[in-house]
């Protein structure tokens, strides 16, 4: 197996992403092909006194996408960078995932115009783990601000597939997130989606969540076109931040609370790392042909280490022909429908 | 002045919505009008040694909206329930405010078409203060699910007079929520209020905030379509239980525990208080020609008691005539357009 890593596009420096794609490479066994700036990343290399071979490939690309630019540059005037060059080896059959800490609406954009959807899949949904009690699937998570209940319906299939296929679950619990639990409440959107999923066979749809039970581990996946689903992703991320920072200085007060927070120490660090984002890797492009995963902007050595690991699991375990699969029996349903 | 309260539709005793009035009148100098079953009430009252009085009246209401209630009954079979018996009260100027612990979507039907809205108002709405940092208003927090961008604007300048009123605040920033801070993001929904909200002097708008900004106290209004707004309202609420939960499990976990725990009691119980969303009393309908406000539906002695004191302050304030002079002046913008 070989994962295609862009080690130039994130927040933190080329040398980070480099650490986390070689540990990849040493503790999970797979090769891997480093896609930036050729001197910096061979540059990186030598300080980490690792010489490019077979295993460890680079391939040069000459420009980066910025987090500020267009999401079309991938395809247009940033052709040669390095988010562009990834995902044209992962289509040319170069490796069997691509890993990104970059610009997220170049990633989606770039990997359905380049390494393209899935036949039949209507859109790429960006999903998103929720790391709040037991992991939860948030789909979509910003790739379409604007889907249609079709959409959503798909969103559901795969966030079912993919939650399925990562974490061993017996048909996942599906929530379709909304401003009450009955089946009436939400917008035509809402409640349109409602009635397709409440008479889709293949979701175990458990009905309508309200923005309360987010944080409670009541579904496995959890619905959303893309303009809300981005809201609650980062309010959450914003919590986690809320919270560490509150615990912070309240552990930092005075005399006291500092004595206080020593008694408190593993315990605080355990609540830490149960809210920390990179322990789930990345976000999952679900409907592209080909694994890829978005990992956040600034992750670091463990970051990318940890999307290199799911993305190991994503290519191993069926998903990729599962969302084929389903893709083709969308198609074959559309076909159905306009027959009759 | 006198208060209306609705005694009988919250999931809380009456007895406690009882105590809560009695403490507004006792210390803020308020006359109240408590609405429910006559026989409940004034047990109630004699439970605390009170007779009825010119300024502690109680008026019988035979029936209660409950939760699970269409928003509709309030209007249709339930004319005779506490809300819209204090509804009508309120509507015949015999009470300045009402206040309701119950079915927000019949509070705001009811008040809308019993009391009416503001003319030239196209939709109350709900505000809600958002009790992490700075109070920050969000509005619409579950009143319209699907407004237009007029509508979004409208949400704006309402929340604006409340805040400027309400806390003091000269020329409050307005945000609008969305899935990234560029002009060009978001639904068209978002697009379009952007545009308007962008161009209306009388918002000192601050462009569009993400979902991690929410916690971030970076503006005071914060504008949504009903259906995010009462999402993110929602998760707010349930991020403060869940992070009540998380640090009680953290402190009694062990002996250890236990003792950090002791040194840390004042500040974990500050906390607590920082977040508690009775503090600030209930949620505002905007819009609406008269105060109504919804109290938290679980509310006790100190939630009614807090939604007396804002609905004192809305009284006081010059909020109602200034939503009025709103409604005015966008029915004579309306009429420009028309006739240009």
């Amino acid at each position: 197996m070989r994962l295609i890593v862009d080690v130039m596009s994130g927040d933190s420096e080329a040398l980070e992403a480099v650490k986390g794609a070689l540990k990849a490479h040493r503790e999970l066994g797979v090769d891997i092909t480093l896609v930036g700036d050729e001197k910096t990343v061979t540059d990186a290399l030598e300080t980490l006194s690792v010489t490019p071979n077979d295993s460890v490939k680079v391939v040069h690309a000459a420009s980066v996408v910025t987090m500020e630019d267009d999401y079309l540059v991938v395809i247009k005037s940033k052709k040669d960078s390095s988010m562009s060059v990834g995902l044209n080896l992962l289509k040319a059959g170069e490796g069997d995932a691509f890993i990104s800490t970059g610009n997220t609406g170049a990633l989606v954009a770039g990997a359905s115009l380049i390494v393209r959807k899935a036949k039949g899949i209507k859109a790429a949904a960006i999903g998103a783990v929720i790391p709040l009690g037991a992991p939860m699937l948030l789909i979509d998570a910003g790739a379409n601000v604007a889907p249609n209940a079709e959409t959503m319906k798909q969103f559901a299939l795969m966030g079912s597939i993919y939650m399925e296929n990562m974490f061993g679950l017996k048909s996942p619990r599906v929530a379709l997130i909304n401003n009450g639990t009955e089946e009436t409440k939400g917008n035509d959107l809402a409640r349109e989606t409602y009635g397709l999923l409440k008479e889709c066979p293949d979701v175990n749809f458990i009905g309508n969540i309200e923005g309360r039970d987010v944080v409670n581990s009541v579904c496995d996946v959890l619905v959303a076109d893309g303009y809300t689903g981005n809201i609650i992703l980062k309010l959450v991320e914003g919590f986690g931040k809320f919270m560490s920072k509150t615990l912070k200085s309240m552990f930092k007060k005075n005399f006291k609370t500092i004595i206080g927070a020593l008694f408190l120490k593993s315990e605080a660090k355990a609540l830490k790392k149960s809210m920390d984002y990179t322990e789930y890797g990345g976000a999952p492009l679900l409907g592209i042909s080909a694994p890829v995963i978005k990992a956040h902007g600034n992750s670091g050595e463990k970051g990318v280490f940890s999307a290199c690991r799911q993305a190991k699991t994503f290519v191993e375990t069926g998903i990729i022909d599962e969302i084929a699969a389903l893709g083709a029996k969308m198609r074959e349903e559309k076909r159905g429908t306009e027959n009759e």
